[in-house]
Formats: C-alpha cells, sequence, structure tokens
C-alpha cells in the first residue's frame, strides 16, 4: 500500500513537471500566468490563465473558477472582465480554463461557432468522434482543481466556480452535481435549460446521443428537478441580451427551484446584453459573493 | 455678421446630423455609445465611441479623452482597459477616437503596423499620399471636442487628456502645445521623444518629410525644451516594458522637464510590461488624477 501511494505521488510529479509556464503578466500587484499542459482527461495540450493576486506571495488564498462561453478561450475573461482587480483586492486566485479540448487531432465543425472548438459545454462526451476528446466535464471538476491545488499556493478543498453563458451554466452544473465541491456558484446570462433551446440541443445530441436522459444529467434545471443540494447560487442576466428569449430560459430554472425549495438569486439587470461589458459591471459583486462564502 | 453666423450654425447643424450612432452598450449604470460621423478634417467616415456615466442622465459632466496606440481602434480601450468602472465612480464621460483615417481612399503601409492605418501618430501630414487625410491633430483637438461639446451631456471648454504608448504621446503634445485646452493630462507608456526612436522616425519621415524642425512641433521632449507652459502631468512606464529601452525614453523628457523646471510625475512601475493589463491597474489612479483637476 505504501509503495502504491508513493508511485502515485511519482507519477504525479512527473505528470505536473509537463505543465509549462507560457506567459506571465503583472497585473494589479499579482500575477496574471498563462500554462499549457498535457490533459489526461481531454487527451490533448490544454491551455490554463491562473490569476494570483498579490497576497498569494505569503499566504494561500481560496480559488474561483471561471467557465467561458461559446467561441472563448481562457484569454478572454483575462482580458475583459476586470475582474483581477477584485481578485486583487479580495485577495482570490482566479482559474480561467480554455473552453473546449484543442489541436489537430480534435474533432470539430468548422461550419458552427456552436459546437466542437470552443464549444465544450462541460460535458463528458459519450459519442463518437467527439468522446474521444470532449471529456470537459472530468477536466474542471477533477483534472485541473487537482494540478491547481497540488502547483499553486491555493487553499485546498475551498473553491467556488462561476463563468458566462454555456460557462454560466457549466459553473452550475459542476455545483449542482457535485455537492461540496463548491463553497457557492454564480453565473452571467447562464443557459439555464439546454435540453430545452437550439444551443444546449446541438451539442446534447452530438456530445451525448440521442437519449435524452443523458441530457439531464448536464441540465441544471433537471438536476435541481432531480434533487440536487442547495447551494448558495446567483444569477445575473440582463433585460437586453439578445439570447435571453431563444436560449437562457431563467424562468425554467426559478420555477424548478420554486418547486424544490432551492434558493436562488436570480437578478434580472435592465437593459444590459450578453457581452462581456454586462460581465464587467457585475463581476466585482459576483467576487464578493464568493469569497464571502469561501472566507466564511 | 448676424447671417454669416446663421449659417455656420445652420452648417454646423447639417454636419453633425451625419453623425450615426452606431452601437449602444449599457456599462456600470452608463451607457457606452459608437458612433461614425463624417470627419472635416480627415476626410473620411470616422468612428468614436463615448462613455456616459449615469451622471449625464442629469447633469453635463466633465470629460477625459484617451488616445490609443499603434494598431488600436476605438474599441481596445474601451474593452481593455476597465476604464468605464472609475469613470461611472466619479462622473466622468470618456472620449475613445479612433487611431487613424480609415476607408478604401485612405493611404496605407499593408506592410508595415507602424505606419499608415492605425498609426496616425496624431499629426496633421504634410507629405503626400499621408496628408490627404492624416490630419489626426486637427481631428482631436479641434473637431472631435467641437462635436462631443456640441451634441453630448458634457462640461464644454473643460476637458482632461490621456493615451497609451503612441496615444500616451498624443495626448502629451496636444496638452504641450494648447495652453490651457486641457486642465490635466497623463500617459500610459508614452513614447517620451519620437525624433530619437524608430516608431517616431519612421512616422515622422512619412507624414512630415526631411526636415525635421517640422518634427519638433511634434515632439513632446522638445515642446518642453522649446518653452511649452506647464501642466498636471503624471506619466506610468512599466520597467518590464519590452519597449522601454528602444522606443519610450522617459529620460529624455525628465532631463527635459527638469532643465525647463517643469513639473512632472514620472514613475516607473516595477515588472509591468506594455499591455493593457498594466493600463489596467492605473487606470483607476490616472482618473482620479484627472477628475482632481477637472473638478478644481
Amino acid at each position: 500500500m505504501v509503495k502504491v501511494f508513493a508511485l502515485s505521488l511519482n507519477f504525479n510529479s512527473l505528470w505536473y513537471s509537463l505543465m509549462k509556464k507560457i506567459e506571465s503578466i503583472k497585473e494589479f500587484g499579482g500575477w496574471l500566468n498563462r500554462y499549457e499542459h498535457q490533459s489526461e482527461s481531454c487527451h490533448c495540450m490544454m491551455t490554463f490563465s491562473v490569476y494570483l493576486p498579490p497576497q498569494a506571495e505569503t499566504e494561500n488564498v481560496p480559488a474561483v473558477y471561471w467557465l467561458s462561453g461559446l467561441t472563448c478561450t481562457d484569454d478572454n475573461v483575462r482580458t475583459k472582465a476586470g475582474a483581477q482587480r477584485y481578485a486583487a483586492e479580495l485577495g482570490l486566485a482566479l482559474i480561467m480554463p480554455d473552453t473546449s479540448p484543442r489541436g489537430d487531432d480534435v474533432a470539430d465543425d468548422t461550419e458552427r461557432y456552436d459546437l466542437g472548438k470552443g464549444a465544450g459545454f462541460y460535458v463528458n462526451a459519450t459519442q463518437s468522434p467527439w468522446s474521444d476528446h470532449y471529456h470537459m466535464y472530468d477536466y474542471i471538476t477533477q483534472e485541473l482543481p487537482e494540478l491547481v491545488e497540488s502547483e499553486f499556493p491555493v487553499v485546498k478543498g475551498i473553491r467556488s466556480i462561476t463563468g458566462h453563458s454555456m460557462g454560466g451554466h457549466g459553473a452550475l452544473i459542476c455545483a449542482l452535481k457535485n455537492s461540496g465541491m463548491y463553497r457557492s456558484v454564480s453565473a452571467f446570462a447562464p443557459i439555464c435549460n439546454p435540453m430545452h433551446c437550439g444551443w444546449g440541443q446541438g451539442c446534447f445530441s452530438n456530445y451525448l446521443g440521442s437519449d435524452t436522459d443523458s441530457w439531464k444529467l448536464y441540465d441544471a434545471t433537471e438536476l435541481v428537478k432531480a434533487g440536487a443540494k442547495p447551494i448558495p447560487m446567483l444569477i445575473d442576466h440582463g433585460t437586453g441580451d439578445e439570447f435571453l428569449a431563444e436560449q437562457l430560459f431563467p424562468q425554467h430554472l426559478q420555477k424548478a427551484c420554486d418547486e424544490a425549495s432551492f434558493p436562488i438569486s436570480i437578478r434580472m439587470q435592465e437593459d444590459y446584453d450578453h457581452s462581456y461589458h454586462f460581465i464587467a459591471t457585475f463581476i466585482g459583486e459576483h467576487l464578493q459573493f464568493h469569497s464571502a462564502h469561501l472566507k466564511e
């Protein structure tokens, strides 16, 4: 038993040593770093960014994971959201993964922005050709936290998660499917009931196949209906969001939560759209919400 | 005399009526709007963005002009700098013009990122083919303020100006050449002595010709040497800026200011680079600096 444990440690050390820092930028007194590593879950090189606030030089800090939306990489949020200012003020690390596997070997649909690369939907695909690499759910909930908590000055086992649009939904399902893994969850303009909208149906039918029972395991509204345990949850939608009526369906999630006595705060922000200008406006409140729960 | 005045008013009304709002995004309780208009100075359609803070709904607010750097449009700063949060807190309008004339008729050097479109350098070009459209100096110091103060709820005649790199230098020369036009000026990683570096020499020789006396009229260090009147001035450079040693030369401007007893604050920020992550870190301090002078 001791021997197996030692082997496992060696394996991990080897694995993590393959992680390579590819960029380092000073910001708000801390460091915005970017890494690439060979992902065990996705069987390809993956890129992610980490913002370490100034406090991380002298202590371990709690981490907030950010899941981005369709077409994004790890770069969008770190460039456009203005989150690092608040992370520096609050003493939070930001973990910003990519939205899908990448590389020449990875299946894609180059005709569509909402399927394939940039559109992993944070599920484990079961259908060919997607199942070779599209295991974003395992990547986000298992591999990445293990890597981050092994390699960076973050508090182990204490995490929160948030995201935007497809990534807002990703944050919701990661939290709803893993009671106790996150202290809090929030989302900006999340797809709330993907089984019910084009974006979700397009991805789920390709990644998971035609059996819609398998879709329910990755649908936030269905997970609440199925009895997911409550977790502090904050959601913002903009009333001027061009995707609100056809893709997002917050009213479905609200109804499921009401029927399950699941506490939830969905705020409808007047006139705001789906862009990073909307996110920038409210990211401070979201990070304060997470900080309060992370430091309880 | 009265008749001429009336004609002029009518002309202006007609002119401004050609300005068209092409985008409107709610952010931090205010509105980020984008316009296009036929520019009298540049003889082409020009695009600019304006952020109006919430306070502008009930009162005229002072305006800060932002001049962007090489390769940028009006979009970079509004997306990446995080300035709108501070503008909303301080009650400032942000005026964000493009960096050069645009359009199929406009001369360009498609082989170079540092000449032609995206690289107007905020001068009035005198040499063919640039002189047909490249009149960014007149556009920034005359046409745009006149348009802005005629069309938006900003305080007339009260302005400050700032910018980045080429645009940081642009801000410096607009302020140094026009005593009394701006209350304060600041700059992020400005080119401080363009006659002395490749970026400046490449643009000046093309736009202004071989007579280097004409270059001195658009060089911040030379303008201080020539007796420009003091104005509150704040400059930040990053010690990790990859362009610092070869292109920016803050020590030249510092020396000229010291010899002219021209008060200046050049801060060397440890490890920061030339990117918008550097700008985002310090834009709040710059806008507070301008706000204090605008509200004196």
